[in-house]
């Protein structure tokens, strides 16, 4: 089976996006998929999670670490870079079983023959601060050789520079660069150790680099490895570069082959809990792994104090900000498949309640408005100006930090979803509540209260379509929010009934009000929309059925320039029909029981065609629902265009004049909610797992492991069979629940076997 | 005394603004100020109020008649006119006491020798359908002269064509143009009589024209007259043309000279109720009479059918459509000075109520949402695209018609302006209550309840600024919103006590509710933005203090394109504090009383530099106030700006790539306010009036007659002195009054005299 993405040439076209295609990472830090010898410009960088910088009035943006796996070679004098030889051959690879990246380059050497260079590397999964790379060059004539390896610290930054102070050390054979950044004066320190077989490398007088001059055999086979590692001062209290240089010692101690066997262990448990078997499309597989392996690489799997990006670690891009994103296409795969992380994600909220406390007392409401884009402290990093005007170079004012609440339901949804999951009401206590009690305060000061209709409404909001703002109740938005009133009452009884002391210091806290009685009133009064008789096709908000309805390619063709951004003020696609993304859907899905087919059928049926997906975020919804309507091959290319976006590269590069390239974990984990979720027709609700599948037409059958409440189990949905199986110690969970109680089946035709792995497993 | 506007030389690059300074007209219809030999390239137009049409999808807009007075001479087989031929000599003007246009042209005859045209004419104020005209020729040199005389049908139009099936007649002497409008089939009528003393003109070949050819002789004068009608579908039952031929023929037996006297009669009367005398001041005074002339040329003096619209009658620019500058800026005028107009101004608002009511049931609210742009039947022209981004192209969304909800409000303040000044109470009973009270139920159903600030908000409205669009707690709007209630609930409290039968009929058509005790509700817990207790200045709408707070010039500095509009999405000055036009100032100019001096300086200074007068309707104000606060001296340059707007044509032609040239009424009743209310200082609340003149450095007096409650009186306000002089029959109201009663004096050390016209007046 297919494990490996690959080019078998060198495009320079695609440097930038093989730059996300080839991402390594751990969750601490993210690696671009770049070449040992690229440097900024090539947008090589050392991504870390958590660690901000704002330089001058510019945007503040994750910081980039020095690359410690930098390698260039020179051979008789000439300089080796795909980006001046033109190779005779070139490979570059990732293996996602085990997340480490490979390339391969032979040129020609002028006076005759050839020079291969290879190397590997990988960011440790077992020890998070340390990358690892094994380099090797081989020549079919004698040459004269020189490696220059160490660190690169002239880093990419968008909106740099970031490091300031840079210091560069060379100490018991590390290098070591060491820097602090502007605005909180953190210190960031990057060490390497570069270990050869054939003789000791030696500093160049570049000061960060080491170089080494030999005599090349033909034949022979010279092999070096390097050992990197990066430590800031959000790791410790104490000295960042002491920790950096013992890492690179205790790395290279253990030795190459040791760190890869460890890597390749922790990777085959991380697949173990996850991996998705389908039978019946190579390509599907492959882009499903693909996507996994995207997600599980920015995953936070230790702190708590950082989230999942909406470019992952991919980059500076969107500000290295989380967005809603994280609970809303992510969080559902690492619920299912790895709970640990998700509590993570989730406790990352409950650090940043006092941003969204302030940024809510900043609008003059209630309670907690999470920050549309949020970094380390919560405070919203998004500006009121998000994209420049194409035709006058003027920034644009949009309403995405003001009027995007649904971000505060969104955290709420994904914090009651990991309860749900897991059980795990630690989270309540640890912080959780809070913030669901927070967030529902803030929506009741929002919200008004119309008098003639008598009813709540949410006003002058922006949905997750983006090209249509300051609307009046958004139907997302709307149902978004009677669901957080919803968690927040019940979050309420069921602390008070099993932590009642808990609850009681808690209410205290909240004795000023509005609290659960008004909660109660305004989820009673809430105005949610509802499907049109008639059509069945829910408004998208207040009017939204009065805009021109014009078709997509119509739109297009209105288009002047490429690059202009449909939204904002004046955007094409503001004053009609056409969506940005999935809204209504989206909301669909997400409460896909409270609706009929007949609803979700004719829905999609009217939003579709008038859907852009100017977002990443869109397709897999379509998918989703397709499967959920049973019409899965309506379905399948939004799922493959999904799953296969960071691998194609063929994502929109620009909005405006913004960069805004880098990785899509939201599609990532939409591929997998598409296929899972949708597909496969998994769907938990803390008591009951519904199977409702919906194969694609070639899909044979689809298999996957899933972890509820603590128990795992493995799931085998085929055309007329779906299989259950638990682990030994849970068999009292699927033996309780027979036909209706934890599994039941909802797709007709099938027939359900129930298994337990050992010792009762048989066919 | 100067009551003649003058330009003594041609110029091409002022005909269209000539166009409108010298335009006549008697409220039936206005005919622009342009030449004999103009025609439609050139913008003559005879624009019929009230007259309204659609072609295909353009924009509905009022329909020009066929031109009765158009001329044209040629001597010795050249044609003579100022387009093709320089003159030797020109001069066009204006009689504004009467209402008389002139021209005089002298052209060089090529032979040898010259010829002067002389062609007077004037819009009856007798005879509302007829337009008379004297025309001249005489030369020094014999000649041979052609005079092409009779209707040009050929009209200029901006979205037509207008005039179906148009046909041409010559039936016993009259010529007769007569056509249908494309959208109700309306039909229009022109008829024109020419009558010569030098023998009779004949029916050219060209159908609507008559040709006369004759050998002039040197020194001679040969004269001939002119009289022209029109009627319209909407003016009768019957046949518009047979009318037309009988107001022709009539007009030609009554005779030019007796037309003329009539009409210097009728106006002389009219000058009576307002002439304005201002002493120590010329331009000033000769521009406020302008002004005044202005208004009285556009006002219905007999049609309760039709309003004014905002560029009065000099064409088809903004629709023809009535705003809410007629009620806020020349009403003002009508009721102290004509409140017969005054009356007929709001019976258009009663007649349209209906459409109003339709507008608000086409947004879903309750009662009567007006027109932002009335015509004819009160449902709204105004599109949601009004201006053209000049970059795109694109028609730009504006929230005009559907956010700028004030109109509601200064429809029912006009009302109660009206029934203040005039106690008339009729009005209420033939439709004025409704109008009320559908407009307050409108309110009620547009606002909402903030449950936390346990407050009514108005949200999502466009003020009078319309540089911020879609704002929350518009100052002004909130204000007039409150106003409405209190009319609402005092209207109701006037019938009760004097019309019992009526308001109980009336009553029951509201049982539904809501009605009056829900105003009641709304009235006590409306939010009204207060002046900030450390400033005083009173916040724009909520979070406009958080707009950039830029300097115009420095804005000014932005622009790329000098057409482009600074409101609508992206809009230059969207984001900053820069105003359209007063707002705040313009709601402490309404409810002067209910402000303290300081809370009005402080406002006047702080909004003065922040606003671009991208408004003909904002200098005015800023005049209004400054007299209030006494520092009339920071008020005269806006005053004489407004006074003298459609004198020198120096306003802005063109918003994004829309033509919007025309007269101003609003600034012409804007110019008015700001010298009567303003530096005389005469406030009427409907029982006293006070006085608290505030002159103008160099002026030494000001002195006007008034209308209140249906007497006259005369005020003359100098530096020490007022002078009320009432007449004979209304001695008991001045003698009653006292220095407490009907005339209170606010200013400081001037001495108040009263008098009696007759037959106690004496000094």
């Amino acid at each position: 089976m297919n494990w490996t993405a690959c080019d078998s040439s060198f495009d320079k076209a695609r440097i930038i996006t093989n730059g996300n295609k080839y991402m390594t990472g751990n969750g601490y830090m993210g690696y671009r998929g770049t070449l040992e010898e690229f440097g900024k410009e090539q947008l090589a960088a050392v991504t870390l999670a958590g660690v901000y910088d704002q330089a001058g009035e510019r945007w503040r943006e994750p910081v980039n670490a020095p690359n410690g796996l930098f390698t260039v070679l020179n051979c008789n004098g000439q300089r080796l870079s795909v980006l001046e030889s033109e190779p005779l051959n070139h490979k570059q690879e990732l293996d996602i079983r085990s997340a480490v990246h490979r390339r391969e380059t032979i040129y020609r050497i002028p006076e005759g023959g050839e020079l291969i260079f290879t190397a590997e590397r990988f960011a440790s999964m077992e020890r998070l601060h340390v990358l690892a790379g094994r380099q090797t060059v081989q020549c079919t004539a004698d040459c004269r050789i020189t490696i220059e390896t160490g660190i690169d610290s002239d880093v990419w930054d968008i909106n740099g520079p970031h490091l300031q102070n840079k210091q560069e050390q060379f100490k018991d054979g590390v290098l070591l660069t060491s820097a602090i950044t502007g605005e909180l004066n953190l210190p960031v320190a990057v060490a390497e150790l570069s270990v050869s077989g054939f003789g000791g490398l030696k500093l160049s007088k570049a000061g960060t680099l080491r170089r080494i001059t030999f005599d090349a055999k033909a034949g022979e086979t010279y092999e070096w490895f390097k050992y990197a590692a990066v430590y800031t001062g959000l790791d410790m209290e104490g000295d960042p570069e002491a920790a950096a240089e013992q890492a690179v010692q205790e790395a290279a101690e253990q030795g190459y082959l040791k760190l890869l066997q460890a890597q390749r262990r922790v990777w085959e448990e991380r697949w173990s809990r996850c991996d998705c078997l389908i039978e019946g499309d190579e390509a599907a597989q492959f882009a499903l792994r693909y996507s996994m392996y995207q997600l599980m690489i920015i995953a936070p799997t230790v702190s708590e104090r950082v989230s999942i990006p909406a470019r992952g670690l991919s980059g500076q891009v969107y500000k290295g900000a989380v967005f809603w994103d994280t609970e809303m296409f992510m969080l559902p795969f690492f619920l299912h498949c790895d709970p640990g992380v998700a509590r993570n994600l989730m406790m990352y909220r409950i650090h940043t309640l006092d941003g969204a406390r302030r940024k809510a007392a900043e609008y003059g409401y209630l309670g907690a408005f999470y920050a549309w884009e949020s970094q380390d402290s919560g405070d919203d990093a998004c500006t009121l100006f998000n994209v420049n005007d194409v035709y006058t170079g003027r920034p644009m004012r949009t309403y995405f930090r003001d009027k995007q609440v649904h971000i505060s339901a969104d955290v709420v949804h994904g914090i009651w979803q990991y309860i749900l999951f897991t059980g795990d009401e630690s989270l309540l206590i640890d912080g959780g509540a809070e913030v669901i009690w927070e967030c529902a305060r803030f929506f009741y000061s929002y919200a008004y209260y119309n008098p003639v209709k008598e009813r709540y409404e949410i006003l002058d909001v922006t949905g997750p379509d983006e090209y249509h703002e300051r609307v009046n109740n958004n139907a997302f938005t709307n149902a978004l929010v009677k669901e957080t009133l919803e968690i927040a009452l019940r979050c309420a009884e069921q602390l008070q009934n099993r932590h009642p002391v808990t609850f009681h210091e808690l209410c205290a806290q909240f004795a000023g009000g509005p609290f659960l009685a008004e909660f109660q009133a305004m989820l009673e009064g809430l105005y949610i929309p509802q499907p049109d008789p008639d059509t069945l096709v829910i408004e998208q908000f207040d009017r939204y059925f009065k805009l021109e309805d014009v078709t997509l390619p119509e739109l297009k063709s209105r288009v002047i320039n490429k690059n202009e951004y449909w939204g904002g003020g004046n955007g094409l696609a503001t004053t009609t029909r056409i969506l940005k993304q999935a809204d209504v859907v989206l909301m669909l899905n997400l409460f896909k029981s409270a609706f009929p087919k007949e609803v979700k059928q004719a829905n999609w049926k009217f939003y579709e065609p008038r859907t852009e997906h100017g977002s990443s975020l869109s397709p897999c919804i379509y998918a989703l629902v397709a499967a959920d309507i049973g019409s899965p091959d309506w379905g399948y290319p939004y799922f493959m265009r999904t799953a296969t976006v960071d691998l194609t590269g063929e994502s929109k590069q620009y909005v405006g004049d913004l960069y805004i390239g880098g990785t899509h974990p939201a599609a990532n984990g939409g591929a997998w909610m598409a296929a899972v979720l949708g597909f496969a027709g998994v769907q938990f609700d803390g008591q009951t797992i519904w199977l409702k599948p919906a194969l694609p037409e070639h899909w044979q059958s689809i298999e996957l492991p899933v972890t509820l409440r603590g128990d795992h189990y493995r799931l085998r949905v085929s055309r007329d069979e779906v299989i259950v199986t638990a682990s030994a110690g849970n068999q009292e969970a699927l033996g309780f629940a027979g036909y209706g109680g934890l599994v039941e089946l909802c797709g007709p035709g099938t027939r359900l076997q129930l298994r337990f792995a050992k010792p009762a497993a048989a066919e």
